[in-house]
C-alpha cells in the first residue's frame, strides 16, 4: 500500500460515497470501520477496524496520512487535538467541529455572529421550561439526530421525564411555524476558498428527511441570498474546512432561521452527485485536501432525491431489478446495509426540466424499490 | 464477506471504472487481480491475487459468484468453458469471445453477416503479401493492441521480418483512406435488450486513442444510423453480454468499415461517465446482470475525452492541483498507476455546449496533467 492521502473516520453511507470521487482523483484513501463490513468498509480497500472513541484506533487508522476527515461529528474534540499535535491536519478542525457537536455551542456563537436563529435558552430544570413557555422543542445539546434527542413540548408537564433522563446538557427552542425547511451547503478549502451550493428544499417525515428538491421551488431570490450569505459567514467564521450544511426554516414572514450545521457531505446534498457539476462528495475531499474546488451548479433544471427508509421489503437487491425497470433513468443508490424499518439504506435521484416529472419518477423509483404503494 | 454478485477478471482501469457504480447498485464484487497494487485492486475490496491464464487462480477468484465478466478479453476460451460447466455465467461468453480475441475469426464471421469491412486475408507467407497488393496493413490474429501488433506494410521486403517473427495467425487488411476514425458502443444485456450510445469521433495518436468528441461532429445521419445498425447487428448476431465497441473507419466516400471489435468497456467510452444518462460502466454492470439498461442518451451537446499518457511529469498527484485549478470544471479520473512514457494513467472529460470551447478546456487539463506545452 501507498501512504494514503487522507483517512476518513466512520464507516457509513458518507464515507462509501466520497470513495468514488476519491477512485476518479488517484486519492488514497485509509478508513477507520466500526466494523469490516459496514458501508464504506465493503468499497474502501485500505481499513482498519476500531472505535472513534479510542485514541489508539484513531491513530492506528490514521497512520502517515497528512489529513483526516469524517463521516460523521463524534470523535471527540480531545483526541482530534491529540491527533493535531502528532502532525495530522484534521478537517474540519476541533474548533470548528464543535460547533456541529454541541448545540449550546452553536447557538451562542450564532448569537455572537448575529446570525438568524429560533429564540433559545439552556435548560436545566422545570422552572426554565416554565421561565421559556411551552410550546417549545428540547434538545439534547450532544449526540442527537435524525430526530433522536428531540422533544416538542406542548405542556410542562411533558418536560419532566426528559430534564430526569437527560444524559447531556439541554437548551429550549421556540417552535418556529415554518412554511419549509431549507438546506444552504458551501464547499470551504483548507486555505479559504468557499463555493456554494444551490439552496435546496427539504421535506421531512418524522424528524428524518425524506425528499430534497434542488433548487427549493419558488424561493424568494432575496432569501436565498440570505442563506447562501448566511452558510458562507458560518463557514469563515468557523473555520470549517469540508462541506457544511446549514438546515434552514423559512417562515411564513418570508424570514430564514438556523436550525442545524453539519460538517462533512450531508443528506440534502446526495443530488449533487448526478445533479451538480461536482458533487458535496467530490467537494468535500477537494476542501479538505485543499485542491480547487469543483463547480456547484445544477446541471439540470431540477433534481430530486428520495431516501430508501427500511420498509416492508427487506431484499433491495431483489427490488432493485423492478425499479430501474420502471424507471431505468433514476439514479438509486444502495448502502450495503441490512434492512430495519425507518433505517436508511439508500436513495434515489433523478433529474431533468419539468418538476412534476422528475419528482413523480423519483417517488416512484423509491417506492419500487421499498415495495410501498405508489402514491397517486 | 457476502457472496459476490459479480466477479471480474483483471485489475486494470477499466475494473476500476466499474466499482463507482457497483457501489452505487449495491452490487458486490470479486476481483481478480495480477497483482495486489494494480489499479482495480486499489479500489476492489473483495479481490484475489492471480493470473488470468490460471483456471485454479480464476476459479478461487470466482469462487461463489454466480456471473463473471472482465476487464480484458485474454482470457483463454476454454478456461471460460471450464467457469461454465461449473455453473457460473461468462459475460460475455467464450462464444462471444472469440471474436475480440481473434481477428481472423472475427473478418470471416462479419463476412458471412454481411458487415462491410477492409478486404482481407489471411496471410502466411511472403506470397500471401504480393497477392494481396502493398500497401496494406499486416495484423497479428491474436494478442494485439494499442497500435501493437499491427504493421503498416508499404513495400513487400517491409514483411519478411514480420512474418518470420510472428508468434500468432497473420492477416493483411487493405489500408482503408479514411476521413476519421468512429466508435459505435451498444449495452446487450443478458435476456437480449440492446441499446446504443451516441456515435463518437475517436482521434488517435501513434495508434493509440488520444481524444473523444462525443457525438461525432458533422456526422451524416444516414452514417450514423448504418453505424448503430452495425454495432446492434453485430452484438446481437455474436451474443455479446455487457457492452460492445466497434471501432470503424468512416471513408471519404461517406461508407463505414469495422475495424475492430472490443467486447468490454471501451476508451471511447470513458465520456459517458459525466457526458451521457448511464455511463458505460453502469450499463456493462446492468448488462451482465440482467439488469433493465440505463438511458444512454447524452446530458449536454458536446462530450470530449483526453487520454492522460505518461509524459514529461511523473507525479500526477502533484500536478492534479494545477489541473484542477485552471479547469475546476473538467473531471479528471486518474488510474493509480505509475508513469511510464506513453502509458494510459488516466483521462479528463469536459462537456458543455459549444465544442470548441469544450475541447479547449479538455486539452488544457490534459496538457497540465502531463505538464506539456497547451496547444495554441
Amino acid at each position: 500500500m501507498t501512504t494514503p492521502q487522507l483517512a476518513i473516520i466512520g464507516g457509513g453511507q458518507l464515507a462509501r460515497m466520497m470513495a468514488s470521487p476519491a477512485t476518479a482523483l488517484g486519492i488514497d484513501l485509509r478508513l477507520l470501520a466500526e466494523a469490516p463490513d459496514v458501508s464504506a468498509a465493503q468499497v474502501i480497500v485500505n481499513q482498519v477496524t476500531g472505535s472513534h472513541l479510542d485514541i489508539d484506533d484513531l491513530r492506528r487508522a490514521v497512520g502517515e496520512a497528512p489529513v483526516v476527515t469524517f463521516d460523521h461529528e463524534h470523535v471527540p474534540g480531545d483526541h482530534l487535538r491529540t491527533l493535531e499535535s502528532e502532525g495530522h491536519a484534521c478537517r474540519p478542525g476541533p474548533a470548528a467541529l464543535v460547533h456541529a457537536q454541541d448545540k449550546l455551542v452553536m447557538r451562542r456563537r450564532l448569537r455572537d455572529l448575529g446570525i438568524p436563529s429560533p429564540r433559545w435558552a439552556p435548560v436545566q430544570s422545570i422552572e426554565d421550561v416554565r421561565d421559556f413557555g411551552v410550546p417549545l422543542i428540547l434538545k439534547a445539546a450532544r449526540g442527537g439526530y435524525d430526530g433522536k434527542g428531540v422533544w416538542l413540548i406542548r405542556d410542562e408537564s411533558e418536560a419532566v421525564d426528559v430534564i430526569a433522563n437527560a444524559t447531556t446538557e439541554l437548551l429550549a427552542e421556540e417552535f418556529v411555524p415554518f412554511r419549509r425547511e431549507l438546506s444552504a451547503q458551501v464547499a470551504r478549502s483548507a486555505s479559504g476558498e468557499v463555493i456554494a451550493y444551490p439552496i435546496v428544499e427539504s421535506r421531512q417525515h418524522d424528524g428524518v428527511c425524506a425528499e430534497v428538491i434542488a433548487p427549493a421551488p419558488n424561493l424568494d431570490p432575496t432569501l436565498e441570498r440570505k442563506a447562501r450569505r448566511m452558510a458562507t459567514t458560518i463557514a469563515t467564521e468557523l473555520d470549517v474546512v469540508g462541506m457544511l450544511a446549514v438546515e434552514l426554516f423559512e417562515t411564513e414572514d418570508d424570514q430564514v432561521f438556523v436550525n442545524e450545521l453539519a460538517m462533512r457531505p450531508h443528506n440534502t446534498g446526495h443530488w449533487t452527485i448526478e445533479g451538480a457539476r461536482t458533487s458535496q462528495f467530490e467537494n468535500h475531499l477537494r476542501a479538505v485536501l485543499d485542491l480547487p474546488l469543483g463547480d456547484s451548479a445544477a446541471r439540470e433544471p431540477w433534481s430530486v432525491m428520495v431516501n430508501i427508509l427500511g420498509g416492508t421489503a427487506t431484499d433491495l437487491i431483489e427490488r432493485r431489478a423492478v425499479a430501474l425497470a420502471a424507471e431505468p433513468d433514476v439514479h438509486v443508490h444502495l448502502y450495503g446495509k441490512s434492512v430495519k424499518p425507518g433505517r436508511k439504506v439508500g436513495h434515489v435521484t433523478a433529474t431533468g426540466r419539468h418538476l412534476d416529472d422528475v419528482l413523480a419518477r423519483a417517488r416512484r423509483s423509491a417506492a419500487l424499490l421499498t415495495d410501498e404503494e405508489v402514491e397517486a
